[in-house]
């Protein structure tokens, strides 16, 4: 068996009950090496072009990497792939905490639900030993109150609960999945999938840690890894002040996505990393075996709240500036709420911010909105509101399907920001020309961290791998170089995705195949792991061909590419066509099916199954 | 000749009035380069033990480096050096804008000024002539009408203008030189050098460019470093929010002196760069062919202020958090008339936040103070401080000769957070532990600019030569290892000193030593320039032994030495002993006498000197 992994993969069909193990698929895991990755190749064989993300037959993949469990530092994250209810195109979403770790002590590197349960249930596996509960009593408990009763009742309170809230309960489409206290696997609408099986929960525990191929070189990697994170700027920033930190440099920047993405500029100075430690901070916390901790523990004594996890940048994007509020409270409480009740901040706060815009604009009245008139800046309305869309209330009911569904509903498709059905996430492709692309041709969608390509263009590069983010005189040119460094910056960060490992680990290309070989005991280098990394890549694609993926869904949204007239990003469009042009070109793919051309299918060895 | 510079140097006698030219020592060049380098192997033939730094007989110096004028980015600065009047030991100090170029485009890579001018003069060096001419009519100008009134009489509104305000003329001991606006040589008090000399201003213009020993590698080496500057995260953020950028980081990172070093935490969120931009900002401005550009413009409606230079880091926490202020515009405008006046902002904030300390403590009374009550969070006090002391009025008259001259008066020696006479800059070694061994030895003393390790503590390193913030866990942690990195950071900052390279240019060594080569047509590698900065930094050591340098000079102030209770740094002290131990030894310096050892004098190429 292959190292690095527990080598057991665990079946859950919820129709039947019946639980099976199998071994990984060895061949798989050399070629997408894990999380996303190998998921992606799983869930090929399993959906066709009809499969509902909400009926039994989609198939819903918890899954870890080779380096999950290990000492290495930033690999506490786990990932949870299925077909997106949001999009109807690839979901996937991670999460960080100890859940990861523990489903490897658990005794399995990932486990593939299917069916769907016709009662509440949650699934336990503990020391390689699994089984569904009965979860009638939990069913309508929001996210903590489930942790809690869950370790409880299993009598394991180290355990890790992932699990939803009543928006995955009710299937709202922009539901998440929380785990670890307040720790969100938020994005593309997973929460949903679950409250579709009516599986409420899944708990992990046990003691078995992943073998080494060559501990003492692994221990090696390890150590320097944890000396580069230690010395490495960006990382002591988040350290010193969460994601949070850049609230005011991005909006320096012209980044943060202000009233609807029509602003380019707010007073941010009451939403730093900064003014949350003179606020609301009790303390810093870091996922497992993490030296960065950029997490935060808050107190909130306005709203009664003892402890909560502090809001993240796109939190305090999505439910602050984006409706020009700068009340950090109340946007943590907002954030707060979120994690109760099992909704993605960054999907919430956007629709939430698009139903103001299209208040403000006349295409929504009173009458739509249960009488609640919408406004910019007002936090006790989105307070309201994240109750009314977690209930299914009255125009929550609307809300909580997210913006395409609203546009759709009131005939606003095009001013939607939104890629492939998922919301835009906190970056605006005005202040960094780069995002333009990756956000219009990521797999999931809108999304900022398939390719967090603003921050190389703030300097975080991959030499190493020849990604670079020249040349350039600006970060708000559009170029041909920029649409091909954009296309590697995606792959590389593919890898980090199957590994899995955290984005803010910016380690050398060579120390993280390194920490990757030694692990499982494979020869690869960093040029063919980049390679590698285009292969999941495409793999994903393939998934995405398969629901009827066409080149117009890769796309930026109309309000992306109107100016702001004011803020660090005034007056700069990107080229999309330009970029999109070469980058099509430069993946293989053909621009007028969106399909990968046979060239590059056979060069990835992908070409039997396309 | 060597190329890179003019080759030439003015010699202007003020007492005679005699003005020559004389070639540039081609031996100090190779082994001192430029800069303050070359100053102080010049500055050691003409001085004594007894040298009066406000005497006719202390030599001013005003220089340039072998890249200044020269395309190469962030090579604007040059720098002034003479005896201190603030320390009595070595005085340097540097600035940004034109002034530099402009001094060599009027033919010369320095000038040397001694003697004291019978009435106000000021020096006018166009095209390779020089003159004196009368400055009575400017005597009493502030700074900003001294340089426009020369310009309208020399009739070169491109000249660049070096001058005094009223504080220079009166002699006070924290006294800055002001040119190019609001840029400042602020530190060591050489405002008042000038003064002593009845020495208004400089004005130098001219057409000569510096010669390139090989301009086509010159040229190459210049897009590389224009190239890796645009894509530094570091120069990017002072590019997006000006020094400033670092109010809140640094005080989370319990940084930013506060409460006269007293006070580890404050609300700085009206004090960071993003707040600037919301309230005062204008424009951004950079130095001659900075591609960072730093600066700042704003505008002050309260104050009437139609433009000004913006509050630089170590103005916002020297006239703001020092004094528990929170206050912007009026930091701002405190900063401004410090440039009007002429005075050293770090040195002026430091000296009034020692003023309160001491109010505060009773170890001043109203009788001292004018009747005025000191007393945190005064603004306006401030304001009417920085006036008193510019005209040497009253209470302002004892303040104008700094922190030191203040403690010996009211005998509270043991309290006065000075290094060597210096006010210790605005950088908490509590904070960074490497910045105690720093301060505690920097030639000039309290000084954050020989070596800014602060950064290396952050992550700015330079892996080519092996300087190395690490190994250590944490940035407060005191050890040998860290001593040595500190010598070798001090050693590499001089050569930045040296060229005059500004220190947010985080260039490569070899790129460096590329853009020195191809200008000079020297042959020298990045260790053995490495070596003459070693050399450079122990020759500035020698000038100060004949000063009556003793090892107990090498010190930190007890008040930093005294945890903090709160903030970023609490409960920290930096191990001085332990590092200055390892300091001293490394250096190849004499525990007791404070001398260089035999054996560091013959390796440095020292020994005929000492």
């Amino acid at each position: 068996m292959v190292t690095g992994y527990t080598g057991k993969l665990l079946r859950v069909d919820l129709s039947s009950g019946r639980i099976t193990e199998e071994p990984l698929n060895e061949d798989y895991a050399q070629a997408f090496i894990g999380g996303s990755g190998l998921a992606s190749r799983y869930i090929y064989d399993m959906v066709t072009t009809s499969t509902d993300p909400l009926g039994a037959e989609n198939p819903l993949i918890f899954i870890t990497g080779p380096l999950t469990g290990t000492n290495a530092p930033c690999c506490g994250r786990f990932t949870v792939c299925a077909r997106s209810p949001l999009t109807g195109f690839w979901g996937e979403s991670n999460s960080g905490g100890i859940f990861g770790p523990n489903l490897k002590f658990a005794g399995y590197d990932g486990v593939i639900v299917t069916g769907s349960s016709p009662k509440p249930v949650y699934l336990e596996i503990s020391e390689g030993k699994a089984g569904l509960r009965d979860a009638s009593q939990l069913w309508g408990q929001d996210s903590y109150q489930t942790q809690v009763k869950i370790k409880e009742e299993i009598q394991e309170p180290k355990a890790s609960i992932a699990c939803i809230g009543i928006a995955g309960e009710k299937k709202s489409r922009i539901a998440a999945i929380i785990n670890d206290h307040g720790r969100a696997a938020g994005r593309t609408g997973l929460g949903a999938v679950m409250g579709s099986k009516q599986l409420k929960a899944i708990a992990v525990s046990g003691n078995a840690r992943p073998r080494l191929a060559a501990e003492e070189s692994f221990t090696q990697a390890v150590r320097e890894a944890y000396h580069i994170l230690k010395n490495d700027m960006t990382a002591q920033m988040f350290r010193l002040g969460g994601t949070a930190i850049y609230t005011d440099i991005g909006m320096m920047y012209g980044d943060v996505p202000t009233r609807y993405y029509t602003q380019g500029d707010f007073d941010v100075s009451n939403l730093t990393g900064g003014a949350m430690e003179e606020t609301i901070l009790t303390d810093i916390v870091g996922c497992y075996r993490c030296p960065i901790a950029c997490g935060r523990k808050i107190k909130l004594d306005k709203y009664g709240v003892s402890e909560a996890d502090g809001p993240e940048y796109e939190t305090i994007a999505s439910l602050g500036t984006m409706l020009l509020i700068d009340d950090l409270p109340g946007i943590a409480y907002a954030g707060h709420l979120c994690n109760l009740y099992g909704l993605d901040t960054i999907s919430t706060g956007a629709t939430i911010a698009f139903a103001v815009y299209l208040f403000e604009k006349g295409g929504l009245s009173l009458a739509d909105t249960d009488g609640v008139e919408l406004k910019w800046g007002d936090i006790d309305t989105v307070i309201k509101l994240i109750e009314k869309i977690a209930r299914r209330e009255g125009f929550g009911s609307t809300l909580a399907d997210g913006s395409l569904s609203l546009a759709r509903r009131y005939k606003a498709e095009e001013s939607a920001v939104h890629v492939k059905g998922l919301e835009v996430a906190m970056h605006d492709p005005r202040a960094f020309s780069g995002m333009a692309v990756t956000y219009a041709t990521s797999p999931r969608g809108g999304c900022h961290l398939n390719s967090d390509f603003f921050f190389m263009e703030m300097g975080v590069e991959f030499p190493e791998l020849g990604i670079l983010s020249s040349p350039r005189e600006q970060w708000t040119e559009s170029s041909k170089e920029r649409a091909q460094m954009a296309a590697r910056h995606q792959d590389w960060r593919s890898i980090y995705d199957a590994l899995v490992l955290c984005k803010f680990a910016n380690l050398p290309a060579s120390l993280i195949t390194g920490l990757l070989n030694s692990a499982t005991g494979w020869y690869t280098t960093p040029q063919e792991l980049l390679k590698s990394g285009e292969r999941i890549f495409n793999m994903k694609r393939l998934v995405n061909l398969k629901f009827g993926l066409k080149p117009e869904d890769d796309r930026l949204p109309s309000l992306l590419l109107e100016p702001l007239a004011d803020g660090g990003a005034a007056g700069n469009v990107p080229d999309i066509n330009l970029m999109l042009e070469e980058y099509y070109r430069f993946r293989g793919w053909n621009r007028t099916t969106g399909k990968l051309e046979k060239e590059k299918l056979q060069e990835l060895g992908l070409d039997r199954l396309a």
